[in-house]
């Protein structure tokens, strides 16, 4: 990249402490990753700020991601870490346009933690696996003391094959007047993890929308290729992938309310709890920026596999401050949306 | 693997709960690894039981590994988190002969850690990214509430290639009379993070001898191309090493007690707190297993280079008991070494 210093002046050190905000999908994570993270590995490629590196390998294009998993509890409606780890990594690079290959599993495992609970989440993983069609071919396990862990944490990383020729999808690509169409439904892994965690006794709608997404984002390219750029809108929700496209593509968004997909069980449980939809978490969602041109070839796509029936057209990348976000309400009125500096849900992935 | 099942028996969940001992590098992590991870993942690069994978990607040989950090403390006389996090996977890669590439990083940090320290151990990671040639390419980060964690847990994954050609280096490779070479001094890291964890006035000529052993590996297959499998013995020592080799190509192995390079420093710490230098980890040695034919050119390689200036032939593979470990004293005796149930020293990588 370019725009990008070649080689950053050394920063002094940076004051303060770690908060729960700086693992959010907010302004703090930003912050972190800004000021002490990429500046230290200064790589085109983590520069570039898509959820997956895109690197040459002897001539072929590789996807390699990572994704550390902290989830609190492990098991939870709709999914458990285990899947959720497996998935989380598969969608990074089919984000890329890739085809997932192979995994990694770490796990730094807590002193007491029931090994039926360990078997359990492994168990899951492989039919995660078996279902996205890759295999966990390495691993590591370690163990740390009592209360200096929380069960199990688990690190999936993942490589996978980008088709000869294959356009690059980054979020430098978008265009002002591009669309911004989402694959369903809005919010439901966050709000499903937190009523478990806090045993809100929601009802037994809520569950996690965990899946894997390989499937909806080959039929999205297959049916518009020019697509600009695929994300999965983890941690920090909607809003926070666009924030982030924004920042990167010098483009502002701007999103209908109305036409945000949001499921009954999941509207009524975040309305009781004061929480937008566009903050919260999903891990079984794609979010494309495509040209007007192909959003009908596109939402037909999606609308045609089980996964993205609920897909929308949501709003559009105009001209503005790069990284605003704008949301028109049904009612004709603009509010203009900040992420939060730290995030309303902690430890939902 | 024709000699793996195909698709293993559902196992009973297992019962108990998580020990200290099923992170070390003893009998238990083996066990876990056998009863619990193994047959749920069921991959025949699993089955080797190498230190990575080498995977088939569009018909290229990706060597693929995974390590998660956890030592404590996270800065220690030779090293820190950082630079063992990077080491140790660059080592993995390179163990396959593969060349190192690309590396992941993930963070789980702890809600209270400095953001100094952070700083600290990523300005280390880079510097010891450049050092081993590789680049940090993808990473996330998780922050984990006060009682979570430990400060810092780092999991490094990393890509290598293998040259066209290559022959695969694997436990199952060894062959009954092969030679057993080490690169240079053992028990250097373990001891080191020991001492300084506990405070326990050793002096200062303890180090971790944490290092990238990419050219190392190199120079022995330039010189000793038949080589058979290349280690480098961390958690477990050469003993935890060597039994996993043998078990799997069906050998015991025969140590010469004399013939273990140990570093002075290390000798006198080792004896005082009554542990065995083959017990302990490394985190800059290579433990290679080469044809009798062999050795002196392998020795030579390795003596020519800085980090293997004490390279030593110490041992052979013989007919036994697959996985049997004797060491023969210096005055002549054998003793039978079994690996201990748990870690003599637990978290020092």
């Amino acid at each position: 990249m370019s725009d990008e210093p070649a080689c950053p002046v050394p920063l002094p050190p940076p004051a303060g402490e770690v908060v729960m905000g700086h693992g959010g999908g907010g302004r703090l994570s930003h912050r972190l990753l800004e000021e002490v993270l990429l500046p230290a590995f200064d790589h085109p490629a983590l520069h570039a700020r898509d959820d997956q590196a895109v690197v040459d390998v002897g001539g072929q294009a590789l996807a390699f991601s990572t994704d550390a998993f902290v989830v609190s509890p492990l098991f939870f409606p709709g999914g458990d870490v285990g899947e959720l780890a497996v998935n989380g990594t598969v969608n990074d690079l089919a984000c890329a346009g890739a085809r997932p290959l192979y995994l990694s599993a770490a796990f730094v495992l807590e002193e007491g933690l029931p090994l039926a609970d360990l078997a359990r989440v492994v168990a899951s993983m492989r039919r995660a696996a078996q279902a996205a069609g890759v295999a966990v071919v390495t691993g590591d396990t370690k163990v740390v003391q009592r209360g200096k862990g929380d069960g199990l944490y688990v690190t999936t990383s993942g490589v996978g094959l980008l088709p000869p020729g294959a356009r690059r999808l980054t979020a430098a690509a978008c265009r002002e007047g591009d669309r911004v169409l989402v694959s369903g439904t809005l919010g439901d892994h966050g709000v499903a993890v937190l009523a478990a965690r806090e045993r809100l006794g929601l009802g037994d709608e809520l569950r996690s929308d965990t899946a894997p997404l390989f499937e909806l984002a080959q039929a999205l390219l297959a049916a518009a290729p020019a697509t600009r750029c695929l994300r999965d809108p983890t941690r920090g929700g909607l809003a926070a992938a666009l924030v982030e496209l924004g920042q990167r593509a010098g483009l502002a968004a701007e999103l209908e309310e109305a036409r945000l997909p949001v499921s009954g069980p999941a509207r009524g449980a975040l309305e009781l709890l004061g929480l937008d939809p566009l903050f919260v978490a999903n891990e079984g969602k794609l979010c494309a920026v495509v040209p007007p041109g192909e959003v009908d070839a596109a939402l037909a796509a999606w609308r045609a596999h089980p996964l993205g029936r609920h897909a929308a057209d949501v709003g559009r990348f105009v001209a503005g401050r790069p990284g605003g976000l704008t949301v028109r309400t049904a009612i004709g009125g603009r509010r203009t949306v900040e992420l939060p500096l730290t995030d309303p849900l902690p430890r939902i992935c």
